[in-house]
């Protein structure tokens, strides 16, 4: 695939590779979530829907912090509670309501910003992929030589469709416009306005005190600042993205899969650029902090949810399931493994199919290849743990722990019902349950006597077959 | 993705939202099937291949049936005994053999529709996502006020290839033309001929009598009748569909697969315009019945078969197949969960990885989460089944169920052998084999004693060391 | 999806569908490896990353193979024992050490080639997918009434990029230029230059002496005995492919991931083509050397590692894991089934869900559907296994088979301890360990009393209320 080559030319570039050195201006960032989100259909608020296992809102927040705001500041309509309980003390929490417009809902910000001076950047929840870069560009522009009191964030996407149009020459705007309100002439034109936008924070309030809502709707429109500054004879900017799908807004769940796509395909690029062999790139999905070593190979339909650390030259098979998890240099997971939340494999360590670890240490070298599950345990290096072992840690009311010694074998069918301990190079052997702790280098057997019935089963089929026969008869 | 825009303007919309009331004229639907689908290399008949689990001629039915037709008759080559199985009652076969072209073939129902007075269209097997609401148009178009004697649908393919040209102005047809027989004006005409047709049954069967088959095949060709009626000065009229997609046939596995993609693309898109989230939609598969709620989320790589019903706030984890099954409000399945058919999962109850379900009813917020076969089987609510436990519903002969009261804990790796009964708020020890039923509030152990052979296994690892060593020595 | 038309007019076609006799001059393979791979950031040398589950090297030198020739010299920088482990006694291995560049490299070969007369193809390790016919055509042309001494492949990809060009006419080089150095009419040549090349043994050293390396990099350059070719009034020839991929080279685990994808993207048209459905056939993946039958059914999300053989009418259902494995007519395996290495699934047979089988064969008929693992073993035909039977194969030191009767029934969540024999029609009890022979027709049942204590769990579970409780209070 060829990188899409920027053909702006009116406007600062927004894609430096890395961040230069943070305007020195104090920052607050005020993220518009008030929207009903209605197309979703969900009972859960629009911008704490997950892509790639965190809410859109937080990957927003995280590109936000890394320009070190003194204040973020979420406005939100309905499901102020649900946002509460999400971002706890990280960011404060302006209530608008009723809902008048998005140059209202910035104003709902203005009393959490109280005594505040500084530069304020206007983001909105269900956009959730800018990058830092391009924030920074628009702060590095309201801070150049020119002053402009207003810098909004344009961008060209392949279709303009009914997009807002910003009318602007050499980097500076001429007019905002509506698309409905648009001529000919300014429909043409294909830069369009994001809604993103930053001005200092006495500009901004100041501003928006002068929209209007002489509107079919009735509303406060954000965008009306630029054209009220324009009239005052300020300047105002524009900085252009060079990657619209920064932009993208998500308003269904058919964009938020859209999104998660476009996620993930930048994140499957990044591990194979790192180093990682991805036999079908397309079938793996990442979470947002998983991290992955190099000469790692991930096989088809990979699932990791957070938490995860791959280290170096680690095999994970296919049909895997990976969450909260360590997983260190040289073991093999997979295929249909199941790590949850608590595995930690160190070394050279085996998890085969249709094996469950949660909660379990298993030592260097240690395996556990089939139809087992392990919960609460620790299993000593060099342990092999036998296919359909159980370890019983639960009595439906609390759990208890497993603890296994090194170089231990755990015949298969086993249940282990802690709290128990199993001694190192002890033997457990195959069905057995074991309730009492094992000594090291010791045999435990838990087994009835075998009872033969000579014939019984030529009897019992012969009867079968009878009454098959007559049933049917 | 933009929606293709329409760039019609001679014919009839096909894309009415939703049916209109049907036109008032009975109406016979002749399928035709005799081609031999050689390129399937397949003995199962083409026209029975499934897709989203239903053989494609059933999912032409299907949307025939929306226009309530008073008879469908399908007409075969070989294979026809596999048609009157998959069919029974609901069609009426008739038999071209041996097989003269496709007008041949529809000269072969009129010995089912005798005595009929009405409308005939004319579908075919391999074409099978023609949409109850184009069929209608061709039907409400046979009925307009200039009472064509045939109405074709035409469509225009991004590349119109070899197709036979449907030459028409304004919606009337003046010459069908096959394209080895088109010069090159007529070629460079784009609206091609689908191949479907309608017409009343007195006007249909009268013209097929005059078609010929002085042609390269010898075959009798049925587009010949629009000819023919033109030439009688008759008006012939073309109904065109926005959708080329919809009059795609089906020749060989590979377009089998497109078919099915095409169904699977249209069918994600609703769940997620219903209020579904497909976190990766492209890897989740539904059955032509499939029935989803809304605030569900279906994670990467699920599987449907058909009759799955899935009520609201479920979350189907990855890697789940499901078939058969009912999950209502709450539920957790997954990941690598199976539901087979008969599983019905009550509010809250959850089925966790490596779990089979079949033919057996989790009670409210019961729980099945690792390693488990539950088969023929009642678990009573909030019970909890541990890790590997299995219902053993077979004795290789018979089938027979398992009860287990409301809040009973199944110990891990327990067998139950059914018939068995366990009781409410019952204990079964981890790893028994229980045969016989457990009442209310017991506990049942079945296990043997725990033998205990200080130091065997360190003799055991000497012994085996020294044998390995002598092996390799 | 259309073919892509060949435009091209000034070359021999190198897309015969099936290889002609083999031209009769004696052929020597030089294939270069000598790159870092640095992109790759990999331990593993980057010709020995797997595609299909098959070394990139070894599809080149299968291709390769498929003319017969007399040596195969692979060139290598580092990495030469990774290179000499994975090629045995199958190529000879010169090494370049110190790196001057391609020519330098072919060089490097002329020792293994000492006394060889023929004619030398010079292929790239990290090229791997250049079709037989393509490398035959450029033989057939060096061998053809002109003689040129040296023919070079062509190509014309979409987009020209800075690749270096081929100025040719009517099949004739004019000139060879390296994008850097070509200018604006040598640019706007679209035919670019594989890189790979034929001349004739004594032709190539002789010019290869000859090439300088008086150029930034310091390097000898093998596209440079083209132009003293030239220059000596000889004729150089261009042989273009019509198939673009076929010459793309792999520098980065994202190329390799590209490459897997066109590879199993033309495998699975085929398997299509031959008559398997596959439900999504995204989502499958064959191995470089898997057969499928006629058919076949493979739902979605299958992996095929190397060594599997699936005859006609095989059901697999989908996230099935298979490799190393025969799979008779008539079988169905998975949803959720691992085969390994060994397995052997005779007609009609049954592998279900969750299940494990390794090194071990399945009569005709015999079934293992739930949470198996049958490793070492021989199950005989028409024999149940039951859902969580285990073979208990290993002791932590040695493997050992099992061998199961025909017919015989083994109850579920059993524990065969091998060496272990159970006969015809034998039956082994639910939940049994057996660890020794079972007999014909016999019944085996190991299972202790069932301990009853009434009450007990009523008791425990009031016990263990206040239990939580006092730890919440």
């Amino acid at each position: 695939m060829l990188a899409r080559t920027s053909t702006m030319t009116q406007s600062t570039p927004a894609s430096a590779a890395s961040l230069a050195p943070l305007a020195s201006a104090p920052l607050a960032i005020v993220v518009l979530a008030a929207g009903k989100g209605t197309r979703m259909k969900s009972d859960l608020h629009k911008v704490l829907h997950p892509i790639a296992g965190r809410p859109m809102l937080k990957h927003l927040l995280a590109s936000a912090a890394e320009l070190a705001p003194q204040h973020q500041v979420v406005v939100v309509g309905s499901g102020r509670e649900q946002l509460e309980k999400a971002l706890g003390e990280t960011a404060t929490i302006a209530v608008q309501e009723p809902q008048h417009g998005t140059g209202h809902a910035v104003q709902q910000a203005q009393g959490a910003l109280a005594g505040f001076s500084g530069d304020v950047l206007v983001l909105y929840g269900d956009v959730p992929f800018v990058r830092a870069s391009t924030m920074q560009a628009m702060l590095e522009r309201l801070h150049a030589a020119d002053e402009p009191a207003v810098v909004v964030l344009g961008f060209e996407p392949d279709d303009a469709l009914a997009y807002g149009r910003v009318i602007a020459q050499d980097g500076l705007v001429a007019k905002m416009v509506e698309f409905k309100d648009a001529d000919a002439q300014e429909r043409a034109c294909t830069l369009c306005n994001s809604g993103l936008l930053a001005a200092r924070a006495e500009d901004l309030f100041a501003l928006l005190e002068r929209v209007g809502n002489n509107n079919a709707q009735g509303e406060y429109y954000l965008p009306d600042i630029v054209n009220i500054a324009i009239a005052d004879g300020r300047t105002a900017a524009v900085v252009t993205t060079d990657d619209p799908d920064e932009v993208a807004g998500i308003n269904s769940r058919s964009e938020l899969a859209a999104a998660e796509a476009r996620w993930q395909g930048r994140r499957r690029e990044r591990a194979m650029a790192d180093g990682a062999t991805l036999v079908a790139p397309e079938t793996v999905w990442f979470a947002w902090d998983t991290v992955v070593g190099r000469d790692v190979t991930i096989e088809q339909n990979v699932v990791f949810g957070p938490g995860v650390v791959v280290a170096d030259k680690v095999v994970i098979h296919a049909f895997s399931h990976i969450e909260g998890a360590r997983i260190a240099s040289g073991v093999s997971v997979g295929p249909f493994a199941r790590l949850r939340p608590g595995a930690d494999l160190a070394e050279g360590s085996r998890v085969g199919n249709f094996v469950e670890v949660k909660n379990a240490r298993l030592g260097e070298g240690a395996k556990a290849n089939h139809l087992t599950y392990l919960g609460d345990a620790e299993i000593g290096a060099h342990a092999n743990i036998g296919a359909g072992t159980i370890t019983c840690n639960y009595d439906g009311y609390f759990k208890y722990r497993t603890v296994i010694g090194e170089r231990a074998f755990i015949g298969s069918n086993s249940s282990l019902i802690a709290p128990v301990r199993i001694g190192a190079d002890a033997i457990v052997a195959a069905g057995s349950a074991v309730s009492r702790d094992v000594s090291d280098g010791e045999l435990r057997l838990v087994r009835a006597e075998q009872l033969i019935k000579p014939g019984w089963a030529d009897r019992f089929h012969d009867a079968m077959k009878r009454k098959k026969a007559e049933k049917k008869g």
